[in-house]
């Protein structure tokens, strides 16, 4: 991997912030886009832009055969069997409102379960909350080690013959554990339940096989992995979502409507009411072809190889604390620094054009089982290099020292 | 209005389709977008980017202050009484299920009606049918008249003291009728109900003020009024808002939340949970100053003199019918020709670089009202000309004799 020629391919990151350049380290937020995916988008609507599906003409052709190509696209990257397997959406939490909306609300109810882990983010909570609440269905949680992880062994006491649905996150957002979510797959099946992948911080950065998995459905969001904001997608098997009634009503996902009824399509269009996001979905379909080219395990292995230089470089740092597993994680490192709040310490870092997040990442309660309100996170991605991780190390050490002389 | 230079700023238009330049008479369906609107979308990938509201760093502030500038403009542009009453959805579609699936259905039950229209698009139509067959409420039609039109005292007659919620369409989509909808909500809200409009096809093409209408809820569409597709927005009140229940679950939208429980932010935020559109709320911004720049009383009078002249135009061809009121009238004309489907008519006409829709343009009942399974319809927008309609008049005349000899 050349990370010069792919630096060079992102517009964004080739400018000072603060007197000092950039440097992006909020890719597990959201990721910065190449010039292939904004041109794909701006292309799109400067030649080929009309409404899908509807048209006999040229324009409207030509933007069903980009919104259907960018679909078959998703699916060949995700190893779907079929096309008709990937429901594009908002995002990932659009996708799992839908999974808890449609399909858990109808085979859920008194005495069954819902697993889940406590290392959720909210997206991927309340959704289950909500259906917990609606049907009378216990929420049950997977017990977490000390550093975050999930055993087989403590997954295969949780889940039992009630339960209906289990989801977990692939990678959490905070901890930088990577779940074994095909031995809980396995293990969900076994006890007739259906297992649910969150797999926002997965997808970028991994190679991922839904049917290797065997995943029921899977969710990913298209601007955590190089695509426009706006976009994602929910694969779920067939037979399941063509099972699944659709929670959103209008033109496009219909058969036959009268005045009073009306009869669904087959998914994905049941799932897909209205005007889609066609450019969105361009965008997305040109992100997976830029990943592609870098190919997955080239970007695995080097987000992960930051990740552990990372570890090393800031794990020696007195008085800063490390969330998570050690040294083999994925692409981020969540952190705090001693006496220093995390967004004093974002806010110091940005000064020096540093770029990291601050606050609970959408995880409540895991910040309270860590026992702190907030954490500092610094997240690595295609784009990132070990002289960034230098940068971010020694302002620290001077956060740390400017703090240690404020208060001392 | 100079149209050569709005024209000018239109890419796509630019282009020959099947040898003939391109005459695009969809924007019913989907508008095309303006240099400025797709340069601002790629300024904001290219400078901008990064996820919303949660960073403390420099281009998360700016990415923030995109987000909620473009919500400022919208509430503006509507003469919203403040921008919290914006909620960003993917289009109307998903606007109108929100207010049926959170407020309609919490205050709809037995005995209780839903008044609509039958000339309604399947968005302001089937969200409606599933509240009245999850609550028991009834669904009631508003009588038309022979030219689709809504009178007030039919109005008067329809909406009682059991109704709860009015939703209707301020402009047709396929008769081009304005229904009068400032009125209307005056009788909705005399007999306690709300008054929903669906705005797709006026938002685009005329002032619209909801304080004036006094719409307790407006929604409409960014990708039909020269802005992104993905993007659009609810209008409601905020003491109506704010008593709804979210229908999406995730980041963003929650206030606390622990293993069990969440509670929500005030509205806006509480529908809008994870990552949002953000580069689409950009271009949404981007085009309401695009329009504001033209003003939107030129772009209604442009565009309901294109329709006058279509209509004088079109309507001396023998054989072909016209559907809808007479000159007076939207920017748009639904038609049939006598013998020939509408998609053979548009092939024909796509065959000669002009793009019309042909179908059932989401209003099944409406069609069956008509008598027809289907017909042609012709939009248009700022970039349409005079000259157009002519190649169009002449277009449909030899399709007319090609099938005319065909058939003979």
């Amino acid at each position: 991997m050349n990370i010069h020629a792919i630096r060079e391919q992102f517009p964004i990151l080739h400018q000072e912030v603060n007197g000092h350049p950039l440097v992006y380290l909020d890719s597990a937020a959201s990721s910065q886009k190449p010039r292939s995916v904004i041109d794909a988008v701006k292309r799109y609507y400067e030649l080929d832009h009309a409404n899908v599906h509807r048209g006999v003409h040229t324009l409207g052709s030509r933007a069903t055969d980009a919104y259907e190509g960018a679909r078959e696209k998703v699916a060949k990257f995700l190893n779907a069997f079929t096309p008709e397997e990937i429901v594009f959406t908002r995002g990932t939490t659009t996708a799992l409102n839908l999974v808890a909306s449609s399909y858990a609300r109808s085979v859920c109810g008194e005495g069954d379960e819902i697993v889940i882990s406590k290392m959720e983010h909210h997206a991927n909570l309340i959704p289950w909350q909500q259906v917990a609440k609606a049907t009378g269905a216990t929420l049950k949680f997977f017990p977490m080690g000390e550093d975050g992880r999930i055993t087989v062994e403590d997954a295969e006491r949780t889940i039992t013959s009630n339960t209906k649905v289990v989801s977990i996150t692939h990678v959490s957002n905070v901890l930088g554990v990577v779940n074994p979510v095909k031995e809980i797959a396995a293990i969900a099946h076994r006890n007739g339940a259906v297992m649910v992948v969150d797999g926002a911080q997965s997808v970028p950065h991994m190679r991922v096989d839904v049917q290797d998995i065997d995943a029921d459905f899977y969710t990913f969001s298209g601007h955590k992995m190089c695509g426009p904001t706006g976009i994602g997608a929910l694969y779920g098997k067939k037979s399941l979502l063509n099972g699944m009634e659709p929670i959103e009503f209008g033109g496009e996902m219909i058969d036959f409507v009268d005045l009073h009824d009306a009869t669904w399509k087959e998914a994905p269009y049941r799932f897909e009411g209205g005007t889609p996001m066609i450019a969105g979905a361009v965008g997305l379909g040109a992100a997976v072809d830029f990943l592609q080219d870098i190919g997955m395990d080239n970007i695995d292995r080097h987000v992960k190889q930051l990740s552990a230089y990372a570890y090393d470089k800031l794990s020696v740092l007195e008085g800063l604390r490390i969330y998570g597993p050690g040294r083999d994680r994925a692409g981020l490192i969540t952190f705090n620094l001693e006496d220093v709040h995390p967004h004093d310490v974002a806010t110091v870092l940005d000064s020096k054009g540093i770029a990291i997040r601050a606050g609970h990442h959408c995880c409540q309660p895991l910040m309270r089982l860590l026992n702190v309100s907030a954490t500092a996170r610094a997240s690595f991605y295609i784009y990132n290099t070990e002289d960034e991780i230098d940068l971010l190390a020694d302002a620290l050490l001077q956060t740390k020292e400017f703090f240690g002389h404020a208060i001392g």
